[in-house]
C-alpha cells in the first residue's frame, strides 16, 4: 500500500459514520420526514458499514478490501439520496458520503 | 445457570431483533412516518443491542449480565413506544419485546 | 427469491455465528492455542460478518447480496483454516461454515 | 453536559478500539500467545464495545450513559490483565484503556 492508507481511510469512515448518524437524527426529528425517509434508510446501512470497516481495518481483516468495497457503494447510494434535498445535513452527507467512497476506493486500488 | 438458558436469552433476542428490524422497515415505508418517528428510533437501538447481546452470549462474554440488562432496558423503551400505535407491526413489537425483556432479566437472576 | 429465502439463510448465519465463536471461545482455553492461531483469528471474522448479514436481512438491506457474498468468502477462509485441525469444535465449524456459504450463495443466485 | 463532550469521549473510544485491536493482531502473532490469552479475549470484548459506544454517541442514543458504563467496565478489565504482560502492545493497551475509562465515567457525571 502506498498513497492511501488505512489510517486516512478509517479516518474518513469515522467522519462518514458520525455525518451519516447526525443526519439520521436530524431527518427524525424533521417535519418532512416523509420525505427524507429513504436518507433514513440509507443513512443507517451506511453508518452501519462504516462501523464494520472501521473495526475491520484496525483488525487487519484479511477482508478489508471487499468490505471498503462495500462501503463505496453504500457512500455512492447514499449520496446519491441525499443529493436530492436542501437540507444542510443532506449536503453535508453528500460531501463527506463521495470523500469516503473515493478514499476506499483508493484502498482497492492500493490493496 | 438454572432456569433460564443462554440459549433461550439468544434465541429471544434473535426473535427481537428480527421483529424490531421488521417493525422499522414497515414504519419506513408507511405514510404516517410523521407518527411513528420514535418507533424507527428505538426500533434501531433495540435490534443493534439485540446483536450486541447475541455476539456477547455466544462468546461467553464477561459482560453477559450487564449487556442482557441494557437490552431488557431497551426492550422495554421499544415497547412502551409502540404501545402507542395500532399498527400489527407496532403491536407484535410489543409482545416480543416484552418478551425478551422478561429472558434477559432471568439471564440476570441466574446469573 | 424462490428457491432459497432469507429466512434459510439468516437461520444459516446465526448457526456460523454462534459455531465460530464456540470455536473461538474452545480454542482460546486449550494449551495448543499457538496452533489454533489462524483459527481464532477466521473465527471471529466469520462470527462478525454473519452477524452484519443478520442485521441486514432482517432489515431488507439493499446490500443484502454483497454482504452475503462476503460471508460466503469468510465462512470459505475459515472452514479451510479449521480443517487443519482434528478438534471437534474446528470439524463442527468446518461443517457449519461450509453449509452457510453455500447458503450464501443460494441468496445470490436468487437475487 | 459541560466538560466532558460526546466528541472527546467517541475519540477516546475510536483511540480504544484501536489499540485493542491492535494489540489483539500483536498477541495472535507472538510465540507467547499461550499467555497472552486472556489479552486476546478482553482486546475484542473492549473493542467490539468500543464499536458500540462510537456508534450510540454519534447518532445521540437514549443508552449512551448505559453504554458508556460497559465500555468503562470493560477497558478496566482489559487494562487490568494487560497489566501483567511487559510487551509494548500491552502496555499501550493499559495507558489508553485507562484514559477510555475515565473519559466515559465523565460521561456519566455530566449526564
Amino acid at each position: 500500500m502506498t498513497v492511501t492508507t488505512y489510517k486516512e481511510c478509517i479516518d474518513a469512515c469515522i467522519r462518514c459514520m458520525n455525518v451519516c448518524n447526525v443526519s439520521y437524527v436530524s431527518s427524525l426529528k424533521g417535519l418532512d420526514i416523509f420525505e427524507l425517509r429513504e436518507c433514513l434508510r440509507l443513512d443507517r446501512e451506511c453508518a452501519d458499514l462504516c462501523g464494520v470497516a472501521i473495526q475491520a481495518m484496525t483488525r487487519n481483516s484479511p477482508f478489508v478490501a471487499e468490505i471498503c468495497e462495500l462501503v463505496a457503494k453504500a457512500c455512492d447510494a447514499c449520496a446519491e439520496e441525499c443529493m436530492k434535498h436542501p437540507h444542510e445535513h443532506c449536503q453535508e452527507c453528500v460531501r463527506v458520503c463521495r470523500e469516503c467512497a473515493s478514499i476506499c476506493r483508493g484502498i482497492l486500488v492500493a490493496a
